[in-house]
C-alpha cells in the first residue's frame, strides 16, 4: 500500500507522465466498448491493444504495461482469459482495473465479479449500482446504466475498497474515488455524457493508462476522472447531441494541456467516513 | 392479436410514451451492430443492454423490456443463446423483434433464421431481400445489402405476416409495415442512410424500443420507422457524407420531438392486398 | 503471376472500377475494426459483410468478390475459419488479403501467422513492426502499434513477397508496396491516422476491394493507397482532432473523384531492390 497522502492532486502532472510514456494498455472488454475505449486511449495517448483468446491472455498482460477487464459482454472462455490475464498481472506486478458492468442483474455477473474480486484489482470504477451490487447492498440495477446516484454507493465504495485493498471509482453525475482512507469527489463531466455509450467502459482504460507509473494509484486515478471530466465538460460546450458530443470529446480528449488543466479548481482530498 | 384500428397513427404519442418509460431492451445482435445500436437507443431515450451468454441470456431476457435478435454475425453459442432468450421472451410475454440479416446468403442462416421464426418474434424488420428469402422467394441477395426494392417483397411480407402472425417491416428507400391484414407505407429517410453501417440493425432496436407498453405492435412498428426515417430526413440536410451523416442521425433521434413529428404527413394505413 | 509493368499508375481507373462493380468484401477481422471497416468499406462503395462462423465462413468466401483475414482479435475456433475462409477463396480464385496485426507479440499470433501464409494471401498489408516480424526481423513491437519506422522493413517486405509470391504493403508515415520484382512509395495520409482506431484494419479492406477485377494487385495495392492516403490528407484538412478525424474521413473517402485523384503526383514505380 502506498502512502495516504493528502495534498491536493496535480492531474496535468499525472497527464504528461502519460503521454511521456505512451503506455501499452491490454483490455479484455466488452464488445461495445471496444472501439470506443481504443479511440479514448490513442486520443488520451495511450496505446491500446484487446486480446482475449485464453491462448495468449496471460502471456500479453505480462508484456503490457496495465490491464483493464470489463465484464459487460461475458462468455465462458472470456471469463476464464479474465482471470488469468488479472493473475498474470498481480504475479507481475502490473495494476488492473476491474469494470462490474451490470454485476447486479444476473447470477452468472455475481458470480464472475466475485471471482475477479479475488485477483485483487488495483482499482474498481463502476456506476453506483455496480458498486452497491459488489457489496451485496441495493437492487444492484436492471441493466447497464446506474440506477442509484453515486452518493448511494459512498459506503459501500469505502466498505470494498477496505476489504479487497483496492482504489474504488463510482461514476456518476459527480465522481468519487476512495482508498478506503482517503476520499474525493471530482466535478465536471456533461449531461450528455451518460447518453454515449461505453464512456464509463472507456474511463475504465483511461485509469489503467494513468496508473501505469503512478506512485499513489488513488491520486492517479483521480486524476483520470479529473482529466476525463474536463474533456467532457470542454466537449459539452459544443456538442449539439451524443453524435457531436462524442465526436467533441475525443478532440478534446487529444487537446487536453496543460493550461486547461491549470484552470480546474484544486482537487481536494478529505479522510473516508 | 390486437384490435386492428385503421385511424392513424400518431409517431409523437409513442415517442412520448417511450421517453417515459426509457425501456431496456436486450440485444443480441451482431458484432458490427453492437456499438451504433447502443447510441441509437441511447439518443432516443431507451437503455441498450447486450447480453449474449447462455448462461444469462434467458434469464436477462426476462429481466428487460422487450429483446432483439439479429443474426448478422453468427456462431453457434449464440445461436443457442439467440433461441433460449426468444424462447423466454415468448413465455414471459415480452415483445421480440428478429432481425434476419444476410439470411438467404448461407445454409446455415437459413436453418437459424427457420429455427427463429418458430419463436414466433413479435416484429421482423429486415431488407426486402431478407423478407424475401425468409418466405423462400426471390434471390435472397448475396450479402447483407438488398439487391430488391421494397416493393418487390410486399406480397412476401404479407404471407409471412399472415403465416406467422407477426407484424413484418421491410425496410429500403420506401419503408412497408404489415401485420397480413393492414398495410403502412413510410416516407422519409435519406440516401445516405445506407452507406452508414447497420443503421438497418440499429432500426431494429428502435422497434423493440416503441413496442414497450404499446397496444398495437403494428402502429408502434409504423410509428417507429416514421420517427427514425424523419431523423434520417434531417440529418441528411446537414451532412457532407456518411460520416458527418452518422453523427448528426445522433443528435437528430436525440432531439426528435413533438413539433417536429407533428410536421410529418399523416401516416394512413390500408388494407393488406 | 502478373505482368509486371512498371507504367504509372492511375488511382482514379481503378477507384472507377471498384465503384462501378460494388464488391461484395468479406471480412473475418478483429472485433474492434469491425465497425470502422464497413463503415470505410460503404463510404467508398464496397459492400461489406462480416462472417466469421465456420458453420459459413467457407460457403461466404467462395460468395464473395474477395476475402480479407485479420488477427487482431484471436480466438480457435475463429482462426479454424480463417484458414478455411482463406482456403475456399484460394481455390475459388479469389483475393485474399493478410492483415497480420500484432504478429509478433505471443506465439499464438507466430502460429497463426504462420499458417495463414501457407495460404497464399493475395497481399499482406501491415505496419513495419509485422512485416519484420513475419520475416523474423526485428523486435515484431509490442502491441498494435508500430515501434518501426517504415523504412526499416523495406528488405524484409521484398524478400516476404518473394518468399511467397504475394504484393506486400507496409503502411506507416510513408507507404511502401513492392511485389518482390518493383516497389512503390506512396506519399499522403495525415498524422492524426494512427490516432484513430484500425484505419489500418480498414485499409486491408479497401486493398480487397481494388484487387476484385484488377489484373495487377501490385497496381491495384498501390491504387487503394493512393485513394485512402488522399482521403486522409483531406481530413485533415479540416480536422481538429482524432474525433473530427475520422467522420471527415469517412466523408472524404464517400467524396472521393476523378478530379482529386488527378491532382495526385504521378506515382512512380521502381526496381525492388
Amino acid at each position: 500500500m502506498t502512502t495516504a497522502t493528502r495534498g491536493p492532486i496535480d492531474p496535468a502532472a499525472h497527464l504528461a507522465r502519460l503521454r511521456e510514456r505512451a503506455p501499452l494498455i491490454h483490455n479484455i472488454t466488452n464488445l461495445v466498448a471496444m472501439n470506443p475505449m481504443a479511440n479514448v486511449l490513442l486520443a488520451l495517448g495511450a496505446s491500446p491493444a484487446m486480446v482475449h483468446a485464453r491462448e495468449e491472455a496471460a502471456e500479453f498482460a505480462a508484456l503490457a504495461d496495465a490491464l483493464t477487464v470489463n465484464i459487460g459482454t461475458l462468455s465462458p472462455l472470456w471469463v476464464e482469459a479474465m482471470q488469468e490475464a488479472a493473475e498474470a498481472a498481480r504475479l507481475t506486478g502490473r495494476p488492473w482495473v476491474l469494470d462490474p458492468v451490470a454485476v447486479g442483474a444476473t447470477a452468472y455477473r455475481r458470480e464472475t465479479g466475485r471471482r475477479l474480486l479475488e485477483r485483487r484489482p488495483t482499482v474498481i470504477r463502476g456506476n453506483a449500482s455496480e458498486i452497491l451490487a459488489l457489496e451485496q447492498q441495493g437492487s444492484g440495477g436492471r441493466g447497464v446504466d446506474s440506477s442509484d446516484p453515486t452518493e448511494a454507493a459512498e459506503q459501500a465504495a469505502v466498505a470494498l475498497a477496505r476489504r479487497i485493498d483496492a482504489v474504488v471509482a463510482v461514476t456518476g453525475e459527480v465522481d468519487l474515488v476512495t482508498d478506503g482512507r482517503r476520499l474525493a469527489r471530482i466535478p465536471g463531466g456533461h449531461a450528455l455524457m451518460p447518453r454515449v455509450t461505453t464512456l464509463g467502459c472507456a474511463l475504465t482504460g483511461v485509469v489503467a493508462a494513468f496508473l501505469v507509473g503512478a506512485k499513489d494509484p488513488f491520486a492517479a486515478s483521480v486524476a483520470a476522472l479529473a482529466c476525463y471530466g474536463e474533456a467532457g465538460r470542454r466537449a459539452g460546450e459544443v456538442a449539439n447531441g451524443p453524435g457531436s458530443f462524442a465526436v467533441a470529446f475525443l478532440d478534446a480528449l487529444y487537446a487536453l494541456d496543460h493550461d486547461q488543466l491549470a484552470t480546474l479548481p484544486t482537487l481536494e482530498v478529505t479522510d473516508a467516513p
